[in-house]
């Protein structure tokens, strides 16, 4: 039998060949897949782009013959149903394959746990369980969303050294650096959709798009309860580029929804609360619609709402070393706050970046999604 | 004639010794010499306490009699006048040595510029100007006192991911780990006073010294318009530990001030501006008493003091992975603040720490002094 590190080793190898599809398969989660014989690595693959074959395909591919008497680890657990493609625990079969490793089972209801059910029917051995954090990690939005029928959820913002995201005439461009925001692009492309409130699209008018060479253009998504988005807006003169989604509320007027429809916008319709649009109702049409990841970029009256109802799977926050001061200057999140500070949200697993002069915070809030 | 880079080298080895004596040798400068002679170090030594030798005369000692012919490189002009010790020059003179070199002349009026005429008259070759500003810099504090009269000034505050400095309730204990406060304390040890304003003593009750084992205290310092510090406070309760300066205004009432002396308070009266003690004054008499390195510790009042009066020299902003919202709680910087990004204060030479989870950021903003 072989020895647990050797497996955690070829595993590790498998989350780091998912890692490369980052922001390429989703709805479906990043996998990736190492085909080892007589201790050599016969073949690997990943699951590239949406649509395309799985990780263990391609491995399969690379191995030919080869496979035969030869041990799969793959980061997720193979798939048993017809989807875009066959299923991938066939191919597994027809190969030869003698061993699979996997961390974790598929959470996908449609799949779950029958893969790992057909291999051990036709007397593959399977491992089950190495490296599932790892795995479940990297994969987390792709659980959240198969777990809970929500994405997961970032919420960013950049502010000043003192805490503000504005001047207090609403100035904010720019607070961070080139460098910074690049990095912001970057993350852009890896998401499904960016979420802005519609105090921030009247205020700095944004376009939202990534604008980093080859990488995908998120949904534009506008939280805009009572439907006033401006048809002069760049995001509406820019729409047959990238996605435009608006979430109004039930009693937003009509004509003003009408208005949106015709110039191409998608609109969500959730609950009114107090002419706000209910949060909770609009992520989850964003899960119904697939969406596996969120950014949310502000401003701070949705920031606040997405700190509140504790719905927020991780905060990045950057931080320029400038000081803008004034009370009426605009902080990240507003509303009531926490008393004491033993009540205030704390976030785990905190990686600190630099980007020229500016930091950026991430965390992971400790009620946030962590499957 | 000794090639640049190599006077470089055993410069950078002067100022390296210098720095050994932070918080130590203030109201001195810190300086470090090391001597020279046929490629080798004959000699090193630094200022190690204040009223004890110079850093030439330790490394003189050390070369003794190899001392004739060598080169001294010495991280300041040498003395020339009766202070603490005797002149430097003498002694520099007397031991034979045939080269100096310096990167800046001594900014102190007693001395400035003396030192290094009475080196050329005694035939010695004199080399200026070598590693100039990161001597300067090592020395910003001593250089700004002499050249202004004012201390050199450190604007430091914790906050929230979120840039709060408390709840909204008041409460700020604690905001940082405890591997941050630890490092506040290593900082306090360096400074010759620490300032709060009065607010900060009436909610935090604080102690304000530094806790490190072998740590300097540095002088309390309480900004208290009106003379109200509590006889009850930590801080009084500790006068014997280590001594209190209040700054009150020309107009805080005579019996509240001779409260104060009464128990050992140490009392500065500044002109009065609306009921508050007035910045430039109250620094100007820090100066006058020789305090060479100041750590304002908050709150916002005073924080937001400091940025509109461009009295920060160096600010050192903890931040910590939390969220404590709310639009009551405190902000690190109030006042009316700057209406557009382009008139933000902008920081430079910027250094970012790590402190388990919490992030440090230092640097100097563009008005700040530096030498």
């Amino acid at each position: 039998m072989t020895a647990p590190d050797t497996d955690e080793k070829y595993m590790m190898l498998a989350l780091e060949l998912a890692e490369k599809a980052r922001g390429k398969v989703e709805p479906n989660p990043m996998v990736g897949a190492v085909l080892i014989k007589n201790g050599e690595i016969i073949g690997k693959g990943y699951h590239q782009i949406f649509g395309g074959a799985h990780a263990e395909i391609h491995a399969i591919n690379e191995g030919g013959e080869n496979c035969k008497g030869s041990t799969l680890y793959i980061s997720m657990e193979p798939c048993a149903h017809y989807g875009k493609t066959a299923p991938c625990v066939d191919a597994i079969i027809k190969a030869g394959i003698t061993k699979v490793i996997i961390p974790i089972i598929d959470p996908n209801p449609v799949t779950s746990g029958k893969g790992m059910q057909k291999l051990k029917e036709a007397g593959i051995e399977v491992r089950l369980g190495v490296m599932e954090s790892q795995a479940k990690k990297l994969n987390a939005p792709f659980f959240k969303l198969m777990q809970t029928g929500l994405p997961y959820i970032i919420v960013k913002w950049a502010m000043s050294l003192d805490g503000k995201i504005a001047t207090h005439g609403g100035d904010s461009r720019w607070i961070t650096s080139e460098e910074s925001r690049a990095y912001v692009h970057k993350i852009r492309g890896w998401m499904d959709g960016i979420v802005v409130g519609i105090n921030t699209v009247i205020r700095d008018d944004p376009l939202l798009t990534c604008r980093l060479k080859g990488g995908r253009n998120p949904r534009r998504i506008i939280v805009d309860g009572n439907a006033i988005l401006p048809l002069s807006s760049r995001l509406i003169k820019t729409i047959s580029e990238c996605e435009i989604i608006v979430a109004v509320t039930m009693n937003a007027p009509q004509e003003r929804i009408e208005r949106l429809k015709q110039v191409g916008c998608k609109i969500i319709q959730t609950k009114d609360i107090s002419g706000r649009v209910d949060l909770h109702d609009f992520f989850r049409y964003l899960g119904e619609m697939k969406l596996t990841n969120i950014l949310v970029e502000g401003g701070s009256r949705i920031i606040t709402s997405m700190i509140e109802g504790h719905l927020a799977d991780k905060i990045i926050v950057f931080i320029a070393p400038v000081i803008i001061g004034g009370e009426g200057a605009l902080p990240p999140v507003l509303g009531k706050g926490v008393d004491m500070m033993c009540r205030a949200v704390k976030l785990r697993e905190i990686s600190i970046k630099r980007f020229l002069n500016d930091t950026a915070i991430e965390g992971v809030p400790e009620y946030g999604f962590y499957a």
